[in-house]
């Protein structure tokens, strides 16, 4: 057992911030720091000469790609009136705006105005281009400073490559901010919410380390009786029905959140999780999970084959049990106008204080009456 | 005829609130005053073992009904994460939240958390509790101070219990705030929106009586030719298709309404009706009607219950059309953002001015951009 | 060639305004002027002794026909209790209330409350009635002076009456501001846009003139390959599949549009279409389409009767697209609070000086957290 001391707990105000004694910014206003990548579309979601629409944040995205295959990503609103570039057409590797047919090339610049009249105007030199990277079936853009997307890295999923490994790929928009999930997926005591799934199970926290942008929490999960999915029991390893004792770990390291489980006579994970929570609109009320659930191949050929369709079943129940949960905390949040949380875990504290630090601020609400926020 | 004077006619400001010569507020702006018994929910709605979502002008209320019959009243939010309780599990007389597994007695106090960490935290000590009183088939809670609980008396309906009287029950959430209900009622000169239901009835003002928290209306109904509902004839105690003088009393006895009709050769009413109007949002401009109808029965027995199907129809079909008016009222003041009325009436006059000195003002709106009113 | 310089170009501020050196209103918050006439229904839709609810600008109005046939037009709020008289009953020329039966004439004066207690107050006079007109089968009122409305003229189209033309009405609601359909049909540089329907057409501007209420564009248009819809054949005179060389010739007159089509060897239009953009609501983030196709017969009889089918077809498909792009554009705006339009055509910026210059300002915005704002 190591467990580290919270830093909220510590001084009240959480060290990881580096703030102490003032305070501390509600961590639902909190946006996702932009400096990362971020999936914002399955690969399969954008298909040769066609365009997508994405978003991050309030920002929307047109994804395309190119005759050459190459995925590109622009501001979603053409420079002329302002209409989604993803309503547009391919061609070559360039989009035409579906409208006035103004053509960009894929870093942004206008390649083409068909009918511009000479001498006239100074016609706008093109829109934004987003640094793009394809890998692990999903498209990956950079919404930042786009000078860091060079130095900072992608996940690195080597078990995604592994021939040993299937994995299965999810993608879900839920109606909260995405601390919710972090918190959500770090406090294992929340068994209870999946009884009717796991059975009863009983999660002993075994230890947790906090890092400037991260905590790892391991669980030691006993099975204590109660009926239990099918897709549970495989997952672990174990066969249907069977009793284990396995090690969870899971970690923030941010933006990001694994999970692995080794089962108790294992000495690596049965599987391991990744997921990413990219936030949808400007005031991030919302996000997409991407998540890439990758499972390991037990000895028998072809059986996780069969029991893919009950792992799938088991998974989305459970997922949809937690975005019940986390949809209603966000509610809360939205009648209260505040986190009103009485959170008594350091863990969580200490994930709290992580996603606080590493953040930014999210822009002011627009005031309403504006057009961001319309009379109905 | 004993028409008292309308405060309002006198001097303009509404003597009844005991605020002369200053601006009025707004009727759609006073609320329900809370210290009352309100019903929340139907007893049919609250199983044994189970919880139930209800609200009072935007508070939310979790019931439950713990193994020993008895119903309790939370505040619908888990003091840990804010999570409805009434999505919770009941436990004997305790209500578990669906989450983490939090546990509330009927008091609200936290009767346990699962994991707690020693030496960790102070916990919350719970959450608000309602007074909770069950009768005539209702919830009832006592959304105000609790101290006034006890000695706030219940409504008094002795025809609920009485074996010479059926109860038909209503439940229907109505877009309006409640003083369009009590006003819709009152003024009998509305008829004219029942006219394909009732025919035409030509209500004469017997005479009016105003207190301090009450209204009295006495009319004579007198049906003037036109096809009348087979329902209102059996209602009013004269078979199918006969002809009518009716007097008909309807009092606002603040918050509640009632009305007794007493057929024109009968000495006591061939049926009451009582209602409560519940707001359901903070600005509450969405009430929920609880209805009573409690109806003679006559003398052939079982004729009341052939009739029930038709009494029914006719009464849904009444306030189907009352609804439409009273809602079309609601957007009209959504509109316009003020009560622009020209009320002619001097009783309607006088429970206005009823409804505004026992009503307790609205918390301001929340302003938009923030939680409450969030951008869409 | 005859192109007039564009205000816009030479000053930057818009000289059709007569504004110079000042920062130009948002074309998106300039209002409809409301001294014209505006068709705000059909004449089919407002059926002998019925009533229908029109709407200009926020503004609701209650049309009746009355046992004479007349159509009357009222201020869509009983003066009593401001429920719509549009739910109103029509008793020979006047308009009784649904609710308590108040009746009112067609110059909307109270022609009688039912039931007013004998020495009790001093009943409002009545509501707004708006000046009237029927022609063209739609029902033209006139919201703004009414004192302006006599001296205004209706708009004088004589191919509707010619027998030598039949006519196809258009309605529809578009949600946008009403300026983006008068630059749509103006830039008929758009037709990339129809691409689908109309195959590659290629428009040349022959010229343009601006006045203080209007531009005229003339283009010829070359069908250069690309499958061509049969009605879009049809309606230039050629046959199915032909090709052409037309001219178009495109008006914005304040506040009507007008486009005429005269085919290649042809000396007067085959076809002329007349179109009224009318504000919904209050913000005119919308507006209503009413249109007219009128069509010259060709000379085989029945043959324009036969294609009616394919031409109403193809006009559809052309508006669905149009409104497409127009809505889009509204939605770029109300996410971005202002027009970020980077225009480049001299006669759209042309027809967004008029369109300034002839508009007036719309009212503030309502700030939220009031009724005309709502919290949801």
């Amino acid at each position: 057992m190591t467990e580290t001391q919270s830093p909220e707990d510590a001084t009240g105000v959480g060290v990881a911030s580096g703030v102490v004694g003032q305070v501390e910014r509600d961590l639902r206003r909190v946006g996702a720091n932009p400096d990362y990548w971020y999936p914002v579309a399955l690969s399969s979601q954008v298909r040769r000469k066609a365009a997508y629409k994405a978003v991050f944040g309030g920002e929307r995205i047109a994804l395309y790609r190119g005759e050459s295959g190459e995925v590109f990503a622009l501001e979603d609103r053409c420079a002329h009136r302002q209409v989604p570039l993803s309503m547009g057409v391919v061609e070559g590797d360039t989009l035409r705006c579906c409208y006035h047919a103004w053509a960009y090339r894929g870093n942004g610049r206008i390649s083409q105005i068909p009918y511009l009249p000479k001498g006239v105007g100074r016609p706008p030199r093109g829109v934004r281009a987003y640094p793009v990277r394809e890998a692990y079936g999903m498209v990956f853009v950079f919404p930042g400073d786009p000078a860091k997307a060079a130095v900072t890295a992608l996940p690195d999923l080597p078990a995604y490559h592994s021939p040993r490994h299937r994995t299965m790929t999810f993608s879900r928009t839920v109606r909260c901010h995405y601390s919710f999930l972090h918190e959500n997926l770090l406090d294992m005591n929340h068994q209870f919410l999946h009884r009717g799934v796991v059975g009863k199970l009983r999660p002993e926290l075994l230890g947790y380390d906090t890092g400037a942008a991260k905590v790892e929490a391991r669980y030691l999960f006993t099975h204590a009786g109660g009926k239990r999915n099918a897709g549970a029991g495989i997952l672990s390893g174990e066969g249907i029905g069977g009793a284990t004792a396995d090690v969870m770990t899971i970690r923030t390291e941010y933006p990001y959140q694994t999970l692995d489980l080794v089962p108790e006579k294992a000495d690596h994970p049965a599987f391991s999780l990744w997921a990413a929570y990219v936030p949808v609109d400007a005031e991030q009320r919302s996000c997409h999970v991407f998540g890439l659930l990758m499972i390991e191949k037990p000895r028998l050929p072809g059986a996780l084959h069969l029991a893919w369709p009950l792992i799938r079943r088991f998974t989305e129940r459970v997922f949809a049990e937690d975005r019940t949960a986390v949809e209603a905390e966000q509610a809360a949040w939205d009648e209260q106008g505040e986190d009103r949380n009485h959170e008594v875990f350091p863990l969580i504290l200490d994930v709290r204080a992580v996603l606080r630090a590493n953040g930014v601020p999210l822009a002011a609400a627009a005031p309403c009456g504006t057009a961001a926020c319309p009379a109905p």
